[in-house]
């Protein structure tokens, strides 16, 4: 068995109980018609029944023998422990979504046990409206955010009528490249290309950080702000607090329509307002306005062959935190963005990952002791949004409803908010270190508030 | 802050993720008559509500400043978060004690989060039987098994009708020595005894354990046998699998009284016959019997004035296992206990909860690479035998049913039993490595069979 590639086993290494290294996955869905009150009883014991079907990934293990001199290695678990990986849970009553976001908030914050496949999936009964969850869990040596989205995706199915469909540890693997008809101007191929840039790039990573983070130093220097300290920009503990609702795309078009801004800009406005609102409460606000790392598409400015190179940039976006007025927010975040555009911070895909934690932020920042404290942050959130299936999809009949991704908080970034798109919904996933980000539930409500104070300002 | 003395932190600095330092306690009720279907949730709200009576002892949480050089402090958590250590969860139907088994495994498989005080406590709803169901974990830097067995015992009522009844962590705590006229006689003192013993030995641990293994190992040289290797003395990993029942009293009374043996001998072969018919399931039986561990209780022998310096010893019994016949093995079993406590190793009670793992025993063996498998194991498994409350027990008017202790596996010693009485019953609680001992639950099935095999041979 071959070494692990370091971009692999540096997940590994730089994991502690205050960093976990993985992913999650939320998704609801509404149980099909005819659901008996075995149904999910009945999926479950054909999961664990399926062993044969797990695919090479899903069975490999990392392993570190004492002749590797410290050396991680991947090998193949011949144990595989179906009733391990796969659980059957269920919510207590009423099983709101609060109590949904209370057991997905625990279980994200548990680490996997590296003897075996790095993965767990739960199956979430007792959903109220006739609904079930279920939660995903991945780490990232195995598989980055982005990768583990798209085979989510396709696992599932545009066909309310297909049955006996595979789960995703029976999708085949992601390594071939996609079909260029396929994927062009699909949805999912920014998130291709993304995937695709990350190949061959084994012990590069931490140069690559390193470079990204010099990049968005250099822009902030040439932007009129600066980030100011804030209660996310400190040193995080093991525990996670999830919180994640969505909003119809409908009324954010509405404002994009009338104000000529982008979607990326509303949903900015969004998250300002009501990021305002949570530190006004906590009586935590600083005096300067945040500063959101936000990855952006260059796709519209540039030829398509370029697009695998630099498809994707970054910019530090002022959210205008300090100011009450909503309208003025927005006149803020949209000025701030086009400045932003202007000395755009280039950065490749991976580079992009790397910053938006969804490759390997944390491993940036975490080994240098003091760091955090020591160091202005350069930023003080990032909000990423991610593009995601534009049409309703279904998992044997079962119709999904929404889907959220839990990202990793790491030291200097205790919040951090991912936005995916979903049918006709955008989709809010917001994943804190539990004991520097209070009371997360709170900022749902002021999603929702700020969303409609800026209908209000603006329609 | 002063520094934490060496036994408390020598928990946190042995721990790992495969092995997780905590004990752990089920508890299953059942419901009032008049509980209605929010009788849980009533019960966490006020739980969660009553920050203010959480004792300092459950506030205290670790922490080692980067000025400290290492070594480790208590501090008191100044922000509490109840909702993180009271959670309410629910088990998937049916709801069997199979389901409230598998979620007990699990969450005695995770670390305990080290930036909080280091305890957790579920209640669990949707167990069938109109029941419910507690679990509870607690760091043993905090506490050992001991006195959480003795903590939860006196936190409970035996009067129906009392109400608002404070939980564990609003206890006293134990630091004061038992009142003498309470304690003598009473089902508990043995407990009391051990734990008074275990004050005052900062720094000794070490020492205490490597003396205790020499003494059996000594023993284990005067003794007409000798432990084989078998699936259970191997490196273990983080993940558990728990299994517990209970068994009337009334049926191991039977076999006392039809053969002479003791209590403990029952109980023992009760053991053997199980882990026979398992291993031969698993094609892992020794040619050679395999050898346990027993604390045993020395009262009889000696003198009240003498009883805190030794009335606990340890013997290694024979258990027989490479024997078909039930009758031949009870007798080797008890012909083995009776010649081991001629040759007893007369350990002091400090040195009989290290080795039992009720104190530390994982860290007398877990740091040294490659010990658990160039050594042989000097005994096999251990299996301990606890008294417990005599009385049926209420909490809040809801009847304690059976309580059920989670113990420390660690490498070498992969399978713990713990047993202990409650009221007219003995309660088994069989707590190993998911992964090398597989098929956890199947020891109960055999533990029933094996019991009824007595029966037949000896009645």
């Amino acid at each position: 068995m071959p070494f692990m590639p370091v971009t692999d086993s540096m997940f590994l290494i730089g994991e502690s109980r205050e960093h976990p290294m993985h992913v999650g996955g939320l998704q609801l869905y509404e149980l099909p018609e005819d659901a008996g009150p075995d149904y999910l009883s009945k999926i479950y014991q054909s999961l664990v029944a399926d062993e044969q079907s797990v695919q090479p990934l899903f069975r490999r293990r990392p392993r570190r023998p004492v002749s590797s001199l410290g050396q991680w290695s991947w090998t193949t678990d011949n144990q595989l422990d179906m009733e391990y990986h796969v659980r059957l849970t269920a919510l207590p009553r009423p099983g709101r979504v609060r109590e949904l976001l209370e057991l997905t908030s625990r279980l994200h914050g548990s680490l996997l046990d590296r003897h075996r496949p790095l993965w767990e999936f739960s199956l979430i009964e007792g959903l109220e409206g006739n609904r079930f969850a279920t939660y995903s869990k991945v780490h990232h040596a195995l598989m980055d955010g982005v990768s583990s989205l798209i085979l989510a995706a396709r696992a599932l199915s545009t066909d309310p009528d297909v049955r006996d469909m595979p789960p995703v540890w029976a999708m085949p693997p992601l390594d071939k490249p996609a079909k260029t008809d396929d994927a062009s101007g699909g949805p999912l191929e920014l998130l291709e290309n993304l995937r695709a840039a990350t190949q061959d790039v084994a012990g590069v990573l931490p140069a690559v950080v390193k470079s990204a983070n010099t990049a968005l130093r250099e822009q902030a220097s040439v932007l009129p702000f600066q980030a100011p300290r804030s209660i996310f920009n400190v040193q995080i503990t093991g525990a996670r607090r999830f919180a994640a609702q969505r909003w119809s795309l409908d009324r954010i078009k509405a404002i994009r329509r009338a104000t000529g801004a982008t979607l990326n800009d509303v949903v900015l406005a969004m998250c300002s307002g009501a990021l305002r609102r949570y530190l006004l409460e906590l009586g935590a606000l600083p005096d300067r306005p945040l500063i959101a790392m936000v990855p952006v598409s260059l796709r519209a400015k540039q030829k398509r062959s370029e697009a695998s190179g630099n498809s994707v940039g970054s910019i530090l976006v002022n959210l205008g935190t300090h100011l009450e007025d909503a309208a003025e927010r927005f006149a803020q975040i949209q000025d701030s963005a086009q400045i932003a555009k202007r000395s755009l911070a280039e950065l490749s895909p991976l580079q992009i990952l790397a910053l938006s934690g969804l490759i390997m932020a944390p491993l940036a920042f975490a080994p240098i002791p003091g760091f955090v404290r020591m160091t202005p942050p350069p930023f003080n959130l990032i909000i990423s949004n991610v593009p995601g299936p534009p049409r309703p999809l279904y998992w044997n009949g079962a119709k999904l409803q929404g889907q959220y991704p839990l990202s990793i908080p790491y030291d200097g970034q205790a919040l951090n908010i991912t936005i995916t798109s979903y049918a006709d919904s955008l989709q809010f996933g917001l994943t804190g270190c539990r004991r520097n980000v209070p009371h997360l539930q709170r900022l749902l409500g002021h999603l929702e508030d700020s969303l409609a104070e800026l209908e209000k300002a603006v329609l």
